[in-house]
């Protein structure tokens, strides 16, 4: 029955504090089996004016937002044409690199490109992976399947994709994207 | 800068231990923006003659195998040839997706699809991504390009692939693959 | 100079936090000879938004009554005839066990009991003494002197009593009565 | 699911430790509800060279014999007539109070009482509770039926009786006893 | 990196955590030689109803004035020629050491000992150093360098000083100056 | 009653952490007028394997010598004649101030300028204080009486004296002396 206490400095949001909880529980699961209901995390909020590192007062850092929650909007966005919107979810040196072609810098290329492959586009989501990277950047995958029209206005549904996201600062600087429609169009 | 301690029960090897204190750090880094050297883990062993449930004695569980050492190691004997080797790596309901064919469940059938395919295939990897799900399963992906000769004994190299491991109780349940290689075909 | 430190999620009275603290210095002191000024309680309130068991907030369980004030209550009602109130603080399984006759159930039953013995009586108390049994029931002992009138108006006074009285739920369940009556009749 | 943290100098055995272990999780189910396996309980050993109150070190102090331990090893030095090894674990200012007679201060007194009683006698324990008062004596109770012979040479069992013992450092201090002797007399 | 935790009851102003902050900081320090920013103190602020000694709560004792600030406000008081201020920090058997003569225990002897030396004196301070001493009281040094005029009139400047101060119960129970001020009149 | 719990890797000696464990008391002592023996300190030894920060393992620093026993080993030295001796203890750019001179920086120096003074001078001591600075140096006073000869012959003793020594990287960086001697001898 693994313990955690966590330590920082008070700021926190109640929903932030989930998410620590959420994270710290399936650290220990990740190298020790225990059930989850057997993991216990507390978090010890400290008043900033308990806290000292070198004999200051320090102040807690913004917590992050939730990566999974920057791609789904993302997503969404994109979803919705709303590509202003999902341009400022962006990082300055943001890439994305679909399948069969170079890596891209900006959505309005994405779009030409889309355009030779089909007519609309819609996510079904499987789910969603989230973590902390040991760089900088969070990851997120998200998967499921594909349903549109191709350019000749025929249906298609049910291709498996998966999207990988790096997430820093809160602006999302990267997108892979893997998924079954070339093999869906040669065996068409 | 977060300060994590953890109870455990002593038991956990030092390899065991670095991966406790690596996940903490990136479980709390998921949340809070602090610089990896600032997040602090103490790991406390308790001797089983020190800890007690319910006013008994308990035994550490078993720490899990490394869930991105099973599937490094299920890839590399897949890439030797060593089925019988990789075969142990799976769990009896072990389920794999490829695409454009249904799900398949023994690794013969696989070697039938991809004879159909390529004749020779090799992976070169550009990264991992591991982590515990909320639910029982560690997930693991890879990532990187394939290299081979095609049915026609052409070669190919530089192709993008994908793979998502699951793995409970240290065998691998359910591998779902992605790549670029009906893109590759379909330009060719 | 033992210290113990006790995690709760936030919500226990003044009251309630007195009594661990009173409990768990005994329960060091029980091993451990320590003057009891030398035993440090420290209780750690744990919000319940900081509290996370498998990820999940908790709240916290409502206190236990005080055994002690429970038997003193039952005890100050049947000393006042109040029957009614004093069958409120018992278990539907209630059991009383007496000198002299087969366990009863019921409070009427001991009236018919003790018509046959004295026709007043009341308790003086010397001492109680109070602890949580390994299983569920908390155990109270309560010692003294009894004094009153037997059946013929006569008085008497001074003779020892101990009641031992098992509490599940805030609800008594048993209670185990012995005394010096009979001793002091038979002396008589 | 409370947390309890001891902090111990080191040197306590493991069997004083699970002592403790199992009195520190009464004493806080005493007051939450929670069941016995929710409740843990993590000992500190701390090294002496660890540990300064006043900036200096200390020793610990050698953990008391178990209170219940020393009452059944009392009593069955009684039943087995060993007289001289269980004065050795009484106080010098030990005091027995027995039904119908005046305190009394030596084991020798007791056999005189109780020739006049019985011819031979042994107990069957039902139960032992044990704590620590809030004084400097733990308190033991033991309870159970008498069997034996009467001085007529007729037999007795199932009598019910309960005692109490307070012991202070390691001997037994006082010993109360009440028993349905004279009621089974009265009613033979 | 070390941590420090301090648990003390609730009722210390964030200043007087500060205090304790840098102290506990520096005597980290004072045996490890890591740079301040890599030690972290965390005050854990204890409800006084959570923290029970013997059972029984207890108050924070007030907190001790800063000796520093006691000092510094003594010696503004002196060079400001507020005598009688100055006269009550001090303790009733404060005691003072000045070069060249017997102790004095009184603010006026010592106006009669400079009458002889100097008409006119000030004070720069270099610095201050604090601590407490392993007896009660705590110990503070001021250095610098005094200016002012001799008694015939003509100026001097620059001539090193030292001041030792004892402090208990936030008054000053004694005063040790050493200076060079008859080096510089010998070499004059 | 305060409670220090410091956690430091693993690897300080007994005698390091006596230290510790004195300057912890004395650094809360200063704030909080607590006695010393209501003052506890906890020292967690962490070992490596299980400390990590940013992931990874950490060496405990080698803890600083003794500053106090540092200065008493160089003024022994100086008492005695080994120059070559003090020398070492000293760091290059290592600073002196004495009455009534330039500041000097070798040993040699201060021969000289004594050889005008005195014949032969010994040192009684009455305390050292020593303490962290809030820089890097640790501060380290002695206080006490000279004893010697002077040049012409004539003793002397009793004469107070106070020398201040910072400490860095267990070398002495500077010292500065204050004494009566100028004093005395204006006397004579």
């Amino acid at each position: 029955m693994p313990i955690v206490e966590l330590h920082v400095i008070k700021g926190y949001s109640a929903q932030e504090k989930q998410r620590l909880g959420v994270a710290l529980t399936n650290a220990v699961r990740f190298v020790v089996p225990a059930a989850p209901e057997l993991v216990t995390v507390v978090i010890h909020d400290i008043s900033d004016q308990n806290y000292y590192r070198g004999g200051k007062v320090r102040q807690p850092a913004r917590a992050k937002d939730d990566p999974e929650h920057i791609v789904r909007a993302f997503l969404s966005d994109m979803g919705e044409g709303a590509v202003e919107s999902a341009r400022k979810r962006l990082s300055p040196d943001f890439v994305m690199q679909f399948p069969g072609t170079a890596p891209m810098r900006d959505l309005g290329d994405l779009g030409n490109w889309a355009a030779t492959r089909y007519r609309r586009i819609a996510k079904t989501y499987d789910g969603f992976d989230a973590m902390q990277g040991d760089g900088d950047a969070a990851i997120v995958y998200c998967r499921g399947t594909l349903s549109g029209e191709w350019t000749d206005g025929s249906p298609f549904e049910g291709i498996r994709f998966i999207d990988r996201f790096e997430i820093q600062n809160d602006l999302i600087t990267r997108q892979d994207v893997w998924n079954d429609i070339a093999e869906t169009r040669a065996q068409a």
